[in-house]
């Protein structure tokens, strides 16, 4: 049977693939404008098919954020990954594993400790391995201080064994997202890349290889002023974009690709309020977009101006107004879209997509699911 | 291979099974002792294994917030299960096909509009529904106002056929949640079973009948004065309990069943901090219990006193400490537990539990694997 957004079980996810083109190709063109390569960070979709569009003008690298993507991704014919979250000792055998079956998985570390804790693995075990330097361009999560001794120790410890190879550097601009303009997130582009960029420098001054310098957010990477001395890019929300992206400037409301169907299962005009059956489990309970949009609340209703989500249960969205609720627009069992606050954590309270176009179809009718890898 | 929480691959969801017994067997002694019947809120555990030990006292009823749930639970042998979300029109064709195939599903709505709708299926279709109408004791969520001429209108509307059948009334004292003390849990839940039973009887002075008086959350549960006119309580998230309960004081820190086990990924002494492989997914966003427990974050750190999660991106979980942070203690690599500030959103991002005990067994071995429904 031939679903529609009519007619699927609420609450969904669904996704407009025109949309999603566009976002794929406007980067697209971005990075191979600066003559680069894309590594996008898959994170926030989690799919294959998608994977595969997204690097389809590319190297066919990219980014993950967990051992389970990077199985799924290496699954599906992936060659070149970088597992981008921190590699602990007791997580080599699984890397080692994938590597044995022909992926180019590269692990990321920032500390000398696990660095040569790989050495010891690789030449206990006879495996390989392949590990970025992680730099801390000023966001404040992972990565060495720029400038440090310690990013040139890193390297010689792993050069220790002739099993373990340095991918190259790697940073992530995190603050861009709460950059307060365009200028600014240049500002921060900026920063990123010189950040990186003198890493790979400390690496070769010290007669160490640096073949990848690897930088790049969906803001830094839609605005930055150069890519100089940079190899590759690894932005992740822009294959969806969201209302966050949409407030700090990274794209047009009209840019987000994915909302969540939900129907409208309850009229409270007492408190000009409606309920969905889309809660905190449908839409996430991330609110990161309320920094530059303080009406987002937790994603606001497609095509109805001043409706947002401002409340959830685990079920249940309250939808407020900012005028007078438009009860006769929304009888009980509407089906309403809400636009995510922050996609890829909205995303993955999901399983899959319900694929409709809005450019070469109605828009309404499913024309495909793909699937999403979850989990760990 | 016999998995121990030092072998588990990071992030995982841990159970510990003595605990749950404990809270099963406090609410179960209450309930009992009420006289009355516990039909548990199974969203919050999601498992088969967990609803059977929840209810083998009781009459075997449940409550659940999808219908995957229901279909779940339905397949597991449940027979009387109460989908608790307002009921909208287009879901009515699957919860008839679990009822055909013997489950006693209920709905729920507030809606003279959806009563009709549900009659006018039932007539058409020839199927047979079950409805408790919902009244809203002051949560402010879904259910009609106290009182109100419609809970009998929704009735009467709802026995314009034989096929469909007044299940009873339920309420959910949601504001129990933000109540500042024992005292005031206890007030709300009188307001809760005085509003539902007054419900009951508008009903049947209406000549209607009202078999179910239902209410009921973890904390009015937990400490009401009286369940006099009750047939039965809905808690939920007792099984598990979370920072959130224990901040308002419906339990103890060692109550506390459930945790993500995390591994340490990096050092920043720099910033007095450390992260951990659990993040936005692994945690959730859901800041619940920083209401009573402002250090609360994320999540705290058991066994490490004024160690908790104070940020969080997709994968990384930042841990802060209130002193200095004890790096020693926790060398790259270290596990970790984080307990859950809101449990029922934090265990929704996995699909499993991995059952350990501290009683009979030595806590950290991994005895059994229950599994989870999630999405919908």
């Amino acid at each position: 049977m031939t679903e529609t957004l009519d007619t699927l079980p609420t609450p969904a996810l669904v996704l407009d693939r025109a949309v999603l083109r566009r976002n794929l190709a406007r980067m697209s063109r971005k990075v191979l404008d600066a003559g680069i390569d894309l590594r996008p960070h898959l994170k926030t979709c989690k799919s294959a098919t998608i994977g595969r569009q997204a690097t389809a003008p590319h190297s066919g690298a990219i980014t993950v954020s967990t051992l389970a993507e990077a199985r799924y991704f290496a699954h599906a014919g992936f060659r070149d990954i970088l597992y981008g979250v921190g590699i602990v000792p007791s997580k080599l055998p699984e890397v080692a594993a994938l590597r044995r079956q022909g992926t180019d998985l590269h692990v990321v570390t920032d500390n000398t400790v696990v660095a040569g804790e790989i050495v010891r693995h690789a030449e206990a075990s006879g495996e390989t391995f392949s590990v970025f330097i992680e730099i801390d361009s000023g966001g404040g999560r992972a990565g060495l201080q720029p400038g440090s001794a310690a990013i040139v120790e890193v390297g010689r410890t792993l050069r220790r064994s002739n099993r373990v190879s340095i991918a190259g550097v790697m940073t992530h601009a995190g603050h861009s997202y709460h950059a307060r303009s365009v200028a600014e997130v240049a500002d921060v582009a900026e920063t990123e890349r010189q950040t990186v960029v003198g890493a790979a420098k400390l690496l070769r001054e010290a007669g160490l290889p640096c073949p990848r310098v690897s930088a790049g957010s969906t803001p830094t990477a839609t605005h930055a002023r150069s890519y100089e001395g940079l190899t590759e890019v690894r932005p992740g929300v822009y294959v969806f974009m969201d209302l966050d992206q949409a407030g700090i400037g990274a794209c047009a409301m009209g840019d987000i690709a994915v909302s969540v169907l939900a129907s409208v299962i309850g009229h409270y005009p007492h408190r000009n309020q409606a309920l969905i059956d889309a809660g905190a489990l449908a839409l996430s309970k991330d609110i990161s977009a309320q920094e530059f949009m303080p009406d987002a609340g937790y994603g606001t209703l497609k095509g109805f101006e001043g409706l947002s989500v401002q409340a959830l249960s685990q079920e249940h969205g309250f939808v407020a107004a900012k005028g007078a609720f438009p009860y006769a627009a929304l009888p009980i069992g509407t089906r309403v879209r809400v636009l995510p606050n922050h996609v890829c954590i909205t995303a993955a309270g999901h399983d899959r997509y319900h694929v409709v176009d809005s450019e070469e179809s109605d828009g309404v009718t499913v024309l495909d699911v793909y699937d999403r890898v979850n989990g760990w």
